[in-house]
């Protein structure tokens, strides 16, 4: 009979910080029986069993863990907040409505009673912020700060946007600017200047993330898209992740860069280009739309305050390009991960 | 800005090693606004979500942490399938069939690709045991080992079980025997002895948990329950909590005491009192049903091979009372909560 610290530590090569998360579930997947008739397979963004009459019933897991997901500056209220947003982003790229969410705790001993009020007002505000309503959960004891989520939606089959898509010549839109996450975590982790003018936009992007829920929600309605992925994990990485899901490649020609975010490159000399990219913690839409529904798609969400911009195309060749002033180069598939990333 | 250590440790007082779990659960809830016509109040074992004609799409969310739910002994595929056990034993309380799980997997940075393994198969089989299916989920970087699961289900409204349904002169039942968990504790956290002939019973309670899920079912289709809860924090807990909701008090006048913890008791000088209605981790069913009924009650759970035994009754007046050969005595509401608990 195995004890517990010998069965967990037993092999202390801490072979995961090799595996990655994304190792881990294709494991942890690979020891699972399939449910027949599985509405939406593996590996996209949310999960859903068929309630009938075309309709899903919608469900999403993810886990906010302080020492990963929390950064320097961030309270337990935005940290809440945060794990509901991490959560109806997914909802939002999907394009189904959050009904309901559940809460599971864990929580260190050390928190007190004020702790877990701002946590509580934090969870609400988040749900409140798009409509949902928190109807249950519990608590434990961890020792890190854990707050798991679990989402609940309806959805018309026909209507969910999928990663798996995009066909070649579809272009491809992202609803805002990316690398301000990337320039905050820089200035809230490694002390990195920024003016006072732009300090403000990048940290709050990091300590305030907004889903386009707004933006998913009209996509949906105007059958337009044809994938759709959040970008919780990077630009690069989501557009590699629809690439794959879809079977098609990709040739982006603009780059969606903030214009905060080139001005702080510029004053700590770093790359645009990288910030841009292969950032995450971002919770916009990355979509691909058929180019006959772009004004459709584009008045959609307008409609609903948002914007939508092209950056580039689905290809046949099934590579992932990058092409500015003529210059071809590669785009990654790297990004935020769990495991593998440089701790925050 | 509050940074992330002072946010989380800024009041080192460990105020919640004297709040408790529900102290907690009552603080987020009162920071929590109410979903309309929410279908079932906070505080039952399960949440839902009205999916209308009748039906309701049931949700439920609990976190299995290591250092708290996994007693030494206990190898991963164990502690996996305990997590999945944990969540459908609330399923099996309310008559709910569990149909598709979620998991978000906090993962410590030491573990193997054969440590995942063995989670991922140890998820699995709890969850075909009982007829669900595994359909999504992801993992992160944890100190602690956390597994937490959302289960799906759909109900008939009129269907479901509650905690809040019960009347004075209702029996009241459970669908097995109590006690083996806590004498199995002992055995592996305090290295208590037994005869070999129930050693093996009384670990295997605490290692190999089952979630009553045919009884629950059946019991909901012969519609003779008026109220339910599982037992995972104990008898006497669970007892006062039906109490609670239901606003009726208990006369409890056998004890459900398994015989292998009457021969541990004796033998390592015990109070079997103490291990029958103290204990916790334990998945009986502790039901009320009308005396009309009983008989119907009683068949429809022998017809899918379990056990119904009367234990007591309700009563009007609002307490909860132990009594045998004629001497009575008040039952606790204590038992099984984290924080509060010795730590396994």
């Amino acid at each position: 009979m195995l004890y517990k610290k010998e069965v967990i530590g037993r092999n202390a090569m801490k072979l995961n910080e090799k595996l990655g998360e994304r190792k881990m579930i294709e494991i942890i997947q690979s020891r699972l029986d399939v449910m027949p008739k599985m509405p939406i397979s593996f590996g996209d963004d949310v999960s859903a069993h068929d309630i009938g009459n075309g309709n899903l019933a919608v469900l999403k897991t993810d886990m906010l863990v302080d020492k990963t997901d929390v950064p320097p500056g961030m309270s337990l209220w935005q940290a809440a907040r945060k794990a509901v947003v991490m959560n109806v982003s997914d909802f939002a790229a999907k394009g189904v409505k959050p009904l309901a969410i559940l809460v599971s705790l864990g929580l260190p001993g050390n928190l007190t009673g004020k702790d877990i009020e701002e946590i509580g007002e934090g969870l609400n505000a988040g749900a409140r912020e798009y409509n949902a309503y928190i109807i249950g959960g519990d608590t434990n004891e961890a020792s890190d700060l854990v707050i798991s989520l679990s989402v609940f939606g309806i959805a018309k089959k026909n209507m969910l946007m999928l990663r798996s898509g995009a066909k070649p010549g579809d272009l491809v839109a992202v609803t805002g600017f990316f690398g301000t996450t990337s320039a905050g975590l820089k200035i809230l982790l490694d002390n990195l200047e920024a003016p006072q003018k732009i300090r403000g936009t990048l940290i709050d992007s990091v300590l305030m993330p907004y889903a386009r829920l707004k933006e998913g929600l009209a996509l949906s309605q105007a059958k337009a898209v044809t994938a759709s992925i959040d970008s919780s994990d990077g630009l690069a990485w989501s557009v590699h992740e629809i690439a794959k899901a879809s079977n098609v490649g990709f040739l982006i020609n603009t780059l969606p860069t903030a214009k905060e975010v080139k001005t702080f490159a510029r004053i700590n000399k770093l790359d645009q280009l990288e910030l841009t990219l292969y950032g995450g913690e971002e919770y916009e839409l990355v979509l691909t739309i058929k180019p006959k529904l772009w004004k459709k798609a584009e008045k959609a969400v307008k409609e609903v305050g948002g914007k939508l911009f092209p950056i580039g195309k689905a290809t046949a060749k099934k590579q992932v390009f990058l092409e500015i002033d003529g210059k071809r180069s590669i785009i990654e598939p790297r990004g935020w991960e769990h495991f593998k990333k440089v701790k925050v």
